[in-house]
């Protein structure tokens, strides 16, 4: 393995302040020392998951970083408490933490520290669908050169293993359609107002109250999250460079009760669809994501508050279909911790970058209100 | 990693003969040479894969190891019959074959090719549920201790990604209870006469004629083929020991079309379900096969023809399902040359074995002739 190198000034920090103090812990032998990066649901989630009663032998959370470091400490239970907690990023990369957790929100700052942590010799995971939708192959890459991994089942899909069902269990085979429910918040809201037939306003507020929506979800409404998650699986699935602002997306806040009626009438109801279509004879791709009719029999429409659903086709498979909470901060925990595991478990793992090409065509939706999904 | 030992005598052959005479291909650089022992369905299908217009770079078929390798041969196109054909598993073993692709049906004499496989320094890549139910974890430590790799997804669910899912996407997370159909004959079977409300000789012949059932259908209808794999996946999602014949199993032949006339009256159907329960405070597993009623709502009662699905059911994932083509030698193969592929991308991926415990208590159904799914 390539020695890790630490950039230091290299990296771009922001207002985060030193406050950590503990001292470093013993290492237990075989064991991995693991720094998270940002404390919210995600991070927290990872955290107790790696100190509670069933933590993991092989993984032992040494640091924890977020800018407001103090205030969350001293709220913490003392198996939290005491680890190293700091609100500056170097400390992380000068640490001997071998593995950091990325569970911060946004492609900016995460592309830096994820770029710095790689090349200080760490590995990441993160759960951060904007940073490898718009830089996951040059960090994979990096990953490589440097024999670290970069590993990402939590940034799309939540619990439901899509990453490595398409990176992994359809390796060689010829994906030609992916058909998906990847924002949690659409669903919930969607799946609201067809049980209650309420106005949007309504169904947000509600997801909000129930933790599945921040209080603006637009990025969520509009596409924009689930367009990044597709982008990431048209390079999984396709081998696609494809970025997210070429994936056309309808908003679904122009989705109103009567549309739901209608859709009743029709046998089905309405999802945010993310699709995803590669006609590799002619290097062409259809992608896009929008509020779809969906027929009753589909599983998509089955897929009622935060779960999400992915159906996709392989030239030789066949056809997989798999649905998993899409939100929560223990079942994007759990996509974090196995991609912690499968690190520690093998270090020197080879997990080559995936080459991409550009399609020669990309397409999206006529302009229609509703799509037509599956 | 250690050397191969080639064990020469110590491997039990039965009556193949030699008759592979063709010269060893050149090796491509950074390509891996991989044999097919038992060209069925499966072999037959992994080989087409291997040496089509898409195959794949880093994987180059060298070897076909069949008991009627003069015959099958014979009536190969040119890119298959040109490759080193042989009767002799001896032949795989000495040659510079690097991963072997066990496709022959039954524990033995499977697990004395794959015991000597490893023994020879060969990773080995198995579609053989009953080698892996029976001989599994010995195996799998054998192949740590070589430094090479065991790697059995076609053993379960098709192309359903299930061990995947089970081994690495919910590893270190608590799995609870798995509830699956497995065995593709009898869901063809089954679902054929919800279809018809035919008669179960007639959905036999059906299946026979559709290539989804052998002409003894008996270890799929009575339970036996899915107590083998849900053995598999016990160990997997539980940690368990658990063998074949600790799962009671209930015959799926008793089933006649007024079952369906009355579960289609109570809103469902009927399915042989594979059925896995652990509490784990008290370590005690309820496990069973059975033709069982499936109301209409849920997943499994939907899965038609020679379909696999899964409902898994995880402390902190939360509750994953999976659907796929559980059948068909190309979907399996799918999933073998998947496994191909994770070897040939890292040949020397450590892969711990699993560290199996015997449960305190099994027990399986009260003696009812359909058992209640979901």
């Amino acid at each position: 393995m390539p020695a890790g190198r630490v950039p230091g000034a290299s990296v771009l920090l922001n207002s985060f302040q030193t406050s950590g103090n503990s001292p470093g812990a013993a290492r237990r032998p075989g064991c991995r020392h693991v720094g998270i990066l940002g404390f919210g649901a995600v991070g927290s989630a990872v955290a107790r998951r790696l100190t509670g009663h069933d933590s993991i032998p092989i993984l032992q959370l040494t640091h924890i970083c977020d800018r407001r470091a103090p205030d969350k400490r001293a709220r913490q239970p003392e198996a939290l408490s005491t680890l190293t907690w700091t609100d500056q990023f170097d400390d992380l990369l000068a640490s001997d933490v071998d593995i950091i957790v990325d569970a911060i929100s946004g492609a900016e700052p995460s592309v830096d520290y994820v770029r710095a942590a790689l090349l200080a010799g760490k590995s990441v995971v993160t759960a951060n669908k904007q940073v490898i939708a718009h830089h996951g192959q040059p960090l994979l890459g990096l990953a490589e050169r440097q024999g670290r991994q970069l590993r990402f089942e939590a940034a799309v899909g939540g619990a439901m293993p899509i990453v490595r069902t398409l990176a992994d269990a359809l390796a060689g085979d010829q994906v030609t359609r992916i058909e998906a429910v990847l924002n949690s918040t659409s669903n919930a809201v969607l799946s609201c107002m067809e049980a209650t037939l309420c106005a949007m306003d309504e169904a947000v507020a509600d997801a909000c109250a129930r933790g599945y929506a921040e209080t603006d979800p637009s990025a969520d409404l509009d596409g924009g999250d689930a367009a990044a998650k597709l982008a990431i699986l048209c390079a999984l699935g396709f081998g696609l460079k494809v970025r997210p602002s070429d994936i056309e997306t309808h908003t679904t806040r122009r989705v109103v009760p009567d549309d739901f009626e209608e859709a009743v009438r029709r046998g089905g109801t309405i999802r945010q669809i993310a699709y995803a279509d590669f006609d590799r004879s002619n290097s062409a791709l259809s992608v896009w994501v929008a509020p779809s009719f969906v027929p009753r029999s589909s599983l998509l429409a089955r897929i009622d508050g935060p779960g999400n659903a992915a159906i996709i086709t392989a030239r030789y498979a066949g056809t997989l279909t798999m649905t998993g909470p899409g939100a929560g901060g223990d079942a994007v925990a759990a996509a974090a911790v196995a991609d912690l595991i499968a690190i520690a478990r093998d270090p020197a793992a080879v997990v080559p970058a995936p080459v991409l090409v550009d399609p020669r065509t990309i397409q999206g939706l006529s302009d229609s209100k509703l799509a037509e999904a599956v």
